[in-house]
């Protein structure tokens, strides 16, 4: 697809049979969106669900909206939703907390099972290049549990999931590269060696096919605000494989995980099931936004799901991909998003020698909206980071996109000094 | 205030200089809504906030927002304003997660500063009708960290808080009488004996004057949803005094209690101060709600404060309790809420005999919203639960309820069938 023109694009978006999907979102004029795997674009259906909310069952029917809005059922009813993104059954995933807080709970009650098993395990894996609140978290309980972190990098794993290892923690689509592991491999890998694995899905839900059981993973945790379209710090999702559920009492065991929470009683005893993965009073406003964002994403069914979705995210990446190859060496540019598709998530992310933030201010200057990622420690490269969400993303925007790139890069206009002040949030 | 006409509880209101702070909220005509307790009544400016997040700063301004929306201040900046109601400086308080999760964090870290200072303590010391969320995430850590768990009825506590405690964890104001601990006494006798102490303030903050400073209290936890009129499942708030928040990391060390989040860091180095208890990605829309809530409470400033606001909630649980003595005997009716002011938080709790579920289904029927709260098992008997938010509960209201309660006991209604069908929450 090198080089086609920008008719060629309009002509993919007129023969793009989930074109009518993007009627569902609220995109400002003149903006071309693509950090939707930071924030999801706003679905119109949230906007009217969080007033009705507010309005009627807050202020109108105020404490009695817990049975009759249906807010104490909201954890478990979008939880099913999201089971059909994650290729797992109705019952299995609860929605609630953090990806954080959630990622607390499972590894928890995965390494409390894997001690049962074989208490000479002492090993918790996971990537070097993981998203830092996974590492902090299992860098918590690795202490904790007197662990070792041990922090490999992609073309490692293989070698480093042995015999020593209880645990092993990663996220399915790297957030800076866009790479994607061969979950089912993967899985495999550690089963064959006794370890358990726990799947980060931060930047795959709602953005590729997902088949947890079928993968072999244990448990999974995933974020509402990203592809998901739930809005800024949407509730999280939690799955545990239905083998361990009922295993281990997770830590924060807060009443809603109790199996009777309005018995009151004195005595913690856990629900069966996914429901002991609650803790706290489910936080109705963001669980409303949360059921539209998903709700906007299933809409997809009746155009072919998750796989007609993912066809779309992969032709969208190819056209962006190939648009910048065109010119990227010129610029010191380089793609570093995987060009095979199996392995590429729902972005294309390119690392840049210098200049990347003010290339990325100057870009949003003109509506093109991406993100920028600063080099690690580790010695990773500058990263502009553009996510195409197939849902609202069309082929015209991605060409376009590419194009603005290019004519700020060979205008130089990105040196311009009002494209050099940082902000907080980068 | 035995027996006053509704002509001089109208005469109250009409005297109440804090009578227009009623207009802040929307309430329901007809309703008397005395669960403000469990779920306090809409701002109307947070209808109005939370539209303009949606639409303008989610909607419009996307993943910008987070930094011209100031989405990434809001843990702290609403914690500044809670501050002013909890007698702490700016700077000491955050709003994140759930009660019970803060909980969690908490007394973690109390246990390990604890455990630090005197590793022979090996003792919880908690109430026995403490909310239940309280009492699993204690018996949770207890069993981490090895601890007993001592549950006390709240008249054996001083003789309870021994030298072996390392922690105390008491609830200001109970959740099913209203009683209220004298903080700074029990908080001193945990200080003689050497023991921390950690004030959960579900049913104390926007209800009574506090000063966790002055009062000696080492942590403090509370919810957004009760008296701070934040919304159903609000985020909840967490204080650490600032002589131990540095000291320990809490465990649910997630991304946003970094010292530098956004350096993407793949080692967790704590942020100093209270950043440090937050966790993950900020829920934006529950966190706008509780600032319309917060600023709802702090809106009494302007009329005297606390103080202004404690003066008329004893007066109308004053009122309440005195309308109700009139007939109680006759129903098998008894005020458990304590008689002095000093003891009793901002509610009126009936015991039953019998009946209660249904006597409440009538009142609501007519309009009156409380609550019930069934027998436990420790014998504790049914109760009728009756919250008095002084910001929009009118004399009139208090003098209206006690009536039709006396009115469905008189006519012996409630044990029409239709009053007998029980809901999931209750």
């Amino acid at each position: 697809m090198m080089g086609i023109t920008r008719e060629q694009a309009l002509a993919l978006d007129a023969a793009d049979r989930l074109a009518p999907l993007r009627e569902q979102f609220v995109l400002p004029e003149g903006v071309i969106y693509l950090d939707g795997n930071s924030l999801g674009a706003l679905p119109k259906a949230a906007e009217a669900r969080v007033r009705s909310v507010i309005a009627e069952e807050w202020g109108q029917r105020l404490i009695a909206s817990w049975n009759t809005a249906g807010w104490i059922d909201m954890p478990r009813r979008i939880g099913d939703q999201i089971a059909r993104l994650l290729g797992v059954g109705a019952g299995e995933v609860a929605v609630a907390d953090s990806t954080s807080v959630n990622l607390f709970k499972v590894l928890s009650a995965a390494l409390r099972i894997a001690s049962q098993r074989d208490p000479s395990r002492r090993a918790v894996v996971s990537e070097r290049s993981n998203f830092p609140t996974d590492l902090y978290i299992a860098q918590s309980l690795a202490a904790q549990f007197g662990c070792e972190l041990r922090l490999l990098d992609a073309d490692k794993l293989d070698a480093g999931i042995d015999a020593d290892v209880a645990v092993v923690l990663l996220t399915h689509v790297n957030y800076r590269t866009g790479a994607m592991h061969d979950m089912a491999a993967v899985s495999r890998r550690a089963h064959d060696v006794g370890a358990l694995i726990i799947w980060d899905l931060a930047h795959s839900a709602g953005a590729v096919p997902l088949a947890l059981q079928a993968d072999g993973a244990d448990f999974a945790i995933g974020c509402g605000y990203k592809y998901l379209n739930g809005g800024p710090g949407s509730p999280a999702f939690v799955w545990v494989d239905p083998r361990w559920v009922d295993q281990f009492e997770q830590p924060l065991a807060g009443w809603m995980g109790h199996a009777a929470p309005f018995a009151f009683d004195a005595q913690y005893s856990p629900a069966t099931g996914i429901s002991r993965y609650l803790c706290g009073t489910p936080v109705v406003l963001g669980m409303a936004a949360l059921e539209c964002g998903v709700a906007s994403v299933l809409a997809a069914e009746a155009y072919g799901g998750m796989p007609a979705l993912r066809a779309k995210s992969l032709a969208l990446t190819r056209l962006f991909a190939a648009q910048v190859k065109a010119f990227a060496d010129d610029y010191g540019l380089r793609v570093v998003s995987p060009i095979e598709d199996p392995q590429r998530g729902s972005q294309i992310s390119l690392a840049c020698e210098s200049g990347g933030y003010a290339v990325m201010q100057a870009l949003i200057a003109r509506g093109v909206v991406g993100d920028f990622r600063a080099g690690g420690a580790l010695g990773e490269p500058d990263i502009l980071r553009f996510g195409f969400t197939p849902l609202y993303t069309r082929f015209a925007d991605a060409w376009d996109a590419a194009g603005q790139l290019h004519d700020i890069l060979r205008s130089g206009i990105w040196r311009d000094a009002r494209y050099a002040a940082r902000h907080a949030v980068t």
